[in-house]
């Protein structure tokens, strides 16, 4: 391994796939780093340490499409959610997207623009899910959107310093959402009321994007904004497909989100 | 939030930042979740909490570049290299990768590509990063080309174990690595010493390839292989730059590595 020049953009593809299999047989011819539980057993610390491997490998991407959270993996997952590592991990990446922020030129003309997804990434639908088995369960639209409706998701603290140190950088914001445009209303009052403010635009899905993936509506409404002449220098999500796709930003942050996943 | 349709293909890009900035105030008119240690103070257990999220963010390329590790997370980078975590880590993500292989229709014409990285891909040079201080050193060359030419890194089993199982499936393995054309012969040995045969290719930087970043340099290397025909369906590495860039594969596993980053 040499030491190579520093610095690039770099581009990524990647398919999807959940699955977890067995370990086959090996032969070896010399030491390797040997895999806890190997021999099928599964203790409770086993659990513990095969769901943390899990929480990475989606949190990275490896997992590719999961629909619900391995059955294993409720307690670690609630004690992640509940703990201090959930809102830690948050704070972190807020800190390295706002470190990149302040080495952005802005040019004052309001064309420097910072991407924000909502659920999960400005606002947290944990006491929803926390009733509904943090991801465990199958996605239940009816009684999500009467979540929704509610309007009464908090903001992540991390999420609210940054969004409000971006726009004292002089970025423009704007809210990209996987949420209906019927929903923009109780959408702008909750945002509010969880003490947000000033975003330039509230982008939903239209009646021409549904049916569309997330990662194509996304990368299509950023282009949307290139084609106007705006310049995407970051954009923060807590799904790979509110940043991967086209028309992508200079600079993506993910979020983590151990309770579900959207391709 | 609707729920989208499932399944696509994607691309990302990043840039490259390491900083870690303190907390801003912030003022709030709804409850939001509590970063721990927000009041600056930072307990033994906090440091390991905040190490977590470091090595999330260096695993999710949310850190961007980095140099070293935070010092303040020798010992928790040590506890998870020497501990299970980490072979789990590395299994999971092995048994993911299969579960995808396994879905790829192999032509049976050795067009069907996987490409491997050797340097914590492979092989672990953990025995010569423990006497280095984890990744809390600057990277130095002479001592590590010294560990390169002894030849005696071991494989890992997840590694191995996945390498035997793609071959079996028929797919045909590059070996593409940062490593220089003159070490070929003692990594050839070191591989085989430590489990691996039947590559169909080794590739290594050769004169041409000096003073390229490693996105640039195993992109270009990708590309040539389609050129010929080949068809990119996996790729395994420890390093973005492995995996991201141009000519990527259809499905990209990092494997974690939180001791050093090669842009």
């Amino acid at each position: 391994m040499a030491s190579p020049p520093r610095g690039l953009p770099i581009s990524f593809i990647v398919l999807t796939l959940f699955t977890f299999l067995p370990n086959p047989a090996t032969s070896l011819r010399t030491s390797f780093i040997k895999l806890p539980g190997s021999d099928g057993s599964r203790s409770s610390s086993a659990a513990d340490t095969y769901c943390e491997s899990w929480r990475l490998a989606a949190e990275t991407n490896n997992a590719g499409t999961w629909d619900v959270i391995p059955s294993v993996c409720v307690d670690s997952v609630a004690g992640y959610l509940n703990g201090d590592q959930y809102g830690s991990d948050y704070g972190v990446i807020a800190d390295y997207a706002l470190a990149f922020a302040e080495t952005v030129q802005v040019s004052g003309d309001g064309k420097d623009v910072w991407i924000f997804d909502i659920d999960e990434t400005l606002l947290t639908n944990l006491d929803y899910y926390r009733a509904h088995g943090y991801g465990s369960e199958p996605f239940e639209s009816n009684s999500f959107n009467e979540w929704v409706v509610g309007g009464t998701a908090p903001a992540f603290e991390a999420s609210l310093r940054l969004y409000n140190a971006l726009k004292k950088l002089g970025f423009t914001i704007v809210l990209l959402t996987g949420r209906d445009e019927h929903q923009r209303s109780v959408t702008e009052t909750n945002l509010r009321d969880a003490g947000y403010s000033g975003w330039e635009r509230l982008l939903l899905r239209g009646p021409e994007d549904q049916g569309k993936s997330a990662t194509n509506y996304k990368s299509e409404q950023r282009s949307k904004l290139i084609e106007k002449g705006f310049k995407i220098r970051g954009n923060t999500g807590d799904q790979w497909s509110d940043l991967l796709g086209f028309a992508v930003a200079d600079r993506s942050f993910k979020v983590p989100n151990p309770m579900y996943y959207i391709p």
